[in-house]
């Protein structure tokens, strides 16, 4: 059960009325917004917004456009990430360049960059160049996170700490950013927008780090895309890069041998290398990592200072998310 | 001569030392960046920003945010145009997707947009939103003008409305914009900006039409890209929009045939075109088009309420811009 049900209610209300004021012209620029949009996903960075609106006593109204314009970022993003990884597929639905093209998913998330912008802008203007900064530097970060998570791709030699850096801008800094503008939006002390930005920040970390467990460990029907999808793929996941860290010569060997051959038995592949992760131990230690930021972010959200009882609410939440099977 | 050189000068060194900036990593985020500030380019936009500015008397240093924002914003597009136009080559060097992968210039792009929006929230508080607020505008209709552009690709029927309206998106937009936002940080009086705005979009679609002759009538060794490449690519340029209008049925036959043909000798398409052009009295045609919207513009400028002089030069500068070779 969501503890933030009504948050979730009224978010969703508010993007229903916003997506109708997309029927404009022309529709090959805008029906592709509306798309996006309409392929669900749990809203979680809007609702992050509201959560740290609310936890400063803010009215949620004053911090539907900071969701709003959050939820058009995330999309943006999306929309561009799905043209650069190829992927045909999202959420079960398929992919806008796929549905449209290359050229019209390209620019569509140009648009919706700006409508982010724009829609950020109708905040109240006590608050709004605070917000601006914020969210200007993110949109960097999380273009620097993308920018580092593609040239991974092509390196054999990532290191951990690189990739806790590249997954902290891809995924971290806009779930601590989310955060960050709904106390902007409630009038939060800069030291306690701080607090709030790193819980974010590290929750994110953890976030994905969950993400890398679930691709080899969750279930199949649960998480509703192919399993060890990573492993096929040679994604640079914690797990790859540790393991490849902490190999033996002999396992490192037979590591690269997989990542190396272009044709090669799927399953026997997965085999292997779930083989080499078991006898690393790596699920155990990247569920050490996990809980590591896990607790980082706890130790920030201690710090954030705001009704007890509302910070309990939001650790359940966070404890959710970092328990969920998909 | 241009009578702006001041301006000019002081721009390009800004902008130099905005470049120097943009020594980040990772680099393949932030060197694209560089190399098209590097390309070179009249810098008509951002020098209309200061234009605009210094025509109500405000200092650079007021504008050059905006300026810059105009700049980056200006680039943003071309780097995605490219990619969308599958152009190999812009002023005479590789493009970012060419020279890179188009990754990369996807990503490069976005990343200046938001380039942009940081840089212009460094503007005044007491300008910002304003400035925002038709930043954004504009940037929504930059997008829409080019998904009509890309629209109209693949029909027959464009009326010649529809592609003032186009040009009016694409190119006059951002030309109003530029001005509009110089003359917000001089604080200039909105029925001032108005005028100035629309002074500005009128001269962006005579701009337009001017490019549109050139590309049939220009002198290649000026124009310095291929001569007729409109006829060729069968673009719909105001030039092929009216003669298909104004056609006999023998001429219409004519067009759609070469329009239509996959393989064609070059030199004769172009010669049998150009001869329908002539037979339609298209030059001519286009050349009045063209002057209506300048003297639109004129009429914008004409109330303006700024030092006739300042206006005067503004008005020769636009002659310049009209009455270019290339």
């Amino acid at each position: 059960m969501n503890p933030y049900s009504n948050l979730l209610i009224y978010f969703t209300s508010q993007l229903e009325e916003f997506k109708k004021d997309l029927n404009k012209q022309p529709a090959e620029l805008y029906q592709p917004m509306q798309y996006i949009f309409g392929l669900g996903g749990k809203h979680v960075r809007p609702l992050l917004t509201l959560v740290g609106n609310d936890l400063f006593n803010g009215k949620s109204e004053d911090a539907i456009n900071s969701a709003l314009a959050i939820e058009c970022f995330h999309n943006f993003s999306l929309m561009h990430d799905d043209i650069m990884d190829v992927a045909p597929l999202r959420r079960g639905k398929q992919t806008v360049h796929q549905k449209w093209n290359h050229n019209i998913a390209l620019l569509s998330g140009d648009g919706l960059l700006v409508v982010a912008y724009q829609t950020l802008c109708k905040s109240d203007g006590n608050h709004v160049r605070q917000l601006l900064n914020v969210f200007n530097k993110t949109g960097l970060e999380v273009c620097e996170g993308q920018q580092l998570d593609m040239n991974f791709e092509k390196r054999m030699d990532v290191k951990i700490e690189e990739y806790l850096r590249m997954i902290s801008l891809k995924t971290g800094a806009l779930l601590g950013c989310s955060l960050q503008m709904g106390a902007i939006t409630a009038n939060a002390k800069p030291v306690d927008q701080q607090h709030l930005y790193e819980f974010g920040k590290h929750i994110g970390i953890a976030f994905q780090l969950k993400d890398d467990l679930l691709d080899v460990y969750g279930e199949q029907h649960k998480v509703g895309k192919q399993i060890a999808g990573d492993i096929i793929s040679n994604k640079k996941t914690y797990l790859l890069i540790k393991a490849l860290e902490s190999s033996t010569h002999e396992q490192k060997k037979t590591m690269e041998h997989w990542l190396m051959a272009k044709e090669f038995d799927t399953l026997e592949k997965i085999k292997v290398i779930k083989t080499i992760y078991e006898e690393l131990s790596m699920h155990e230690k990247t569920n050490a990592e996990m809980n590591k930021h896990y607790q980082k972010a706890l130790g920030h959200l201690k710090m954030v200072r705001a009704d007890e009882n509302k910070k309990y609410t939001l650790q359940q939440f966070a404890d959710t998310l970092m328990n969920r099977e998909n």
